[in-house]
């Protein structure tokens, strides 16, 4: 899910007034909705009642090589993080995965190796999270096209929303930010980096993980209240969980890595506005009841994770930072494509 | 699924050397395969076990602009017929459909009525055969994408797969070929035709339907021992049935529809060639046990549809097409791309 950047200057262009959220609203008004939909529209995942309380998940999302393959992402990468993208969606849902299907629009030009690249790629995405490339489809297209469906079943209590946090909740994620945005900075906009912190930050980039063993942990945990991934960036992230929930957020404490305010500093960047702004790192956000907070937290580390508090959910429906005693708002603002950037 | 067309003269271009087969081929052998799966990887649609003897059957394929639209088709029509083209599939297996996602890639310069629009056509290839649109993700893209996923779930026993065909097995269709060639021929080469003509022509490119109802009927008459739809072309989906089924065609009489016959003899064209290899028409391509004919028939007949013998399965693994006594292979060739043609 990400925000269409401006280019032409006509009011009507649907990429330069709407941005994604806009598109999908317009597109969600003209289409007839299914009755008893066990997950909204607009939600990381959707579903469909099975019967005896378990719904079919299903996602599908669509990488483009234009926008989303960086120079510097080779092709197996870029199959890889086609996977990777989708499975995060579930991981934020709780949902296992258990079979993908691809389809694949090629090029002209695309030789037999790219292909086997490609195919390489999707297949370690799948295996990596326990799940299957089973079938697909190719066609011709313009620019290389990865269209990425996920199936699963869960039970249908047990899904995390984005809607259901409540003030007082604890919000939660999963890992340190700003890394991919500090590497895409390394890759297309010429800063510097020592050769250690250029691999880890280019891994951010090219190697992205999903979270499913902690998103399934939490889903098992039954402690969270919301949960979404931060695909589109922390800060995108937050405001969706408050528009969906109907609560605002209060951050005290923002989950900086390590390399990013080493980065940061040594280009004169802004590691905070690296780290909330930044998008395609796949880490989740989550609300936690409070009383249960242990419980989620024992169940993430047992999964191997970890997962780290950063601040509460608040009846006022603004993101706040809280820095030192001063707030300042979090914009709702994203992930912008690398278009717009090269 | 369709054929990629050459364009290169490098050997090792995927599009000059493959085609689509191919290329499914070489992905194929890079893939773990999933144990058990309900379906052959290479069927019109993928499965997963659900228990109970019960499968998820799952479908993905997309439509791209630049190959895809052909002039004279609206932006509504094509979103509709990126829905129908999946929900053919379906029917060739005799699923019934429950919901779809949509992954849309938008070009920039698109306006809002142009989403709208959109949305509007996946609304109605939806609706039209009982299902909906209950999620999905929009990115920008170089061209028009209009990627489909569609879920439903079905008995195993009673999916018909592409396999399965016997020697002495009854071929049939559920109605008359070549009007999409034939249109497309008017829409792209300059050809000619009366009013009426041209309008029942254009209405089979740009107003394609799925064979649901027929394909329903069939999967529960239990009478047909393998299927497929003809989205490439009668005589692709002939070739597809032989290798799948290890059985040969002889075609004693083909189903050319009337128009395409007036049309063809106006223009100096070979009608046999529009009806056999044409493509993006969607009737189904059923083999039939020769004693259950008449539940065949009878149930297709039930659901306001028409099942039309057109010739036998045998034991030699050629597609033959019997001319009054001559016989003329028939060619495993299909659809070709608008784009080489315009």
């Amino acid at each position: 899910m990400r925000k269409l950047k401006p280019e032409k200057t006509s009011p009507e262009d649907a990429s330069q007034e709407l941005g994604e959220h806009k598109i999908i609203q317009l597109i969600r008004a003209r289409l007839d909705a299914m009755p008893d939909a066990p997950v909204p529209f607009g939600d990381d995942v959707s579903a469909v009642n099975l019967g005896g309380g378990q719904v079919a998940v299903l996602k599908t999302d669509m990488l483009i090589g234009k926008t989303d393959v960086p120079r510097g992402m080779s092709l197996w990468q870029a199959a890889r993080k086609a996977v990777v993208m989708n499975i995060s969606d579930f991981a934020a849902k709780g949902a296992k995965p258990v079979a993908a299907l691809v389809s694949l629009g090629l090029p002209r030009g695309f030789m037999r190796r790219d292909v086997e690249e490609i195919a390489r790629g999707l297949n370690s995405g799948a295996r990596e999270h326990g799940t299957y490339i089973i079938g697909g489809d190719t066609s011709e297209a313009s620019d290389l096209v990865i269209s990425i469906s996920l199936f699963g079943t869960a039970q249908k209590k047990a899904l995390m929303l984005r809607s259901g946090a409540k003030p007082g909740d604890i919000v939660a994620v999963t890992g340190f930010f700003g890394k991919t945005a500090a590497g895409l900075r390394l890759l297309l906009d010429g800063y510097a980096a020592s050769r250690e912190l250029r691999e880890v930050l280019l891994r951010a980039v090219c190697m992205p993980t999903a979270r499913l063993k902690e998103g399934l942990a939490l889903g098992g945990s039954g402690a969270v209240s919301a949960s979404i991934d931060s695909s589109d960036g922390l800060a995108w992230s937050l405001h969706e969980l408050s528009r969906m929930s109907g609560v605002g957020f209060l951050v005290n404490s923002l989950p900086i890595a390590h390399e990013v305010k080493c980065f940061a500093e040594f280009n004169g960047l802004d590691a905070m506005e690296l780290a909330l702004y930044g998008g395609e790192e796949y880490e989740l956000v989550v609300t936690v009841k409070p009383k249960r907070w242990v419980e989620a937290e024992t169940a993430v580390e047992a999964a191997g994770g970890c997962l780290l508090p950063v601040g509460k959910a608040t009846r006022d429906l603004q993101v706040l930072l809280d820095m030192g005693g001063e707030k300042r708002m979090v914009e709702a603002r994203g992930w912008e494509h690398f278009k717009s950037r090269v």
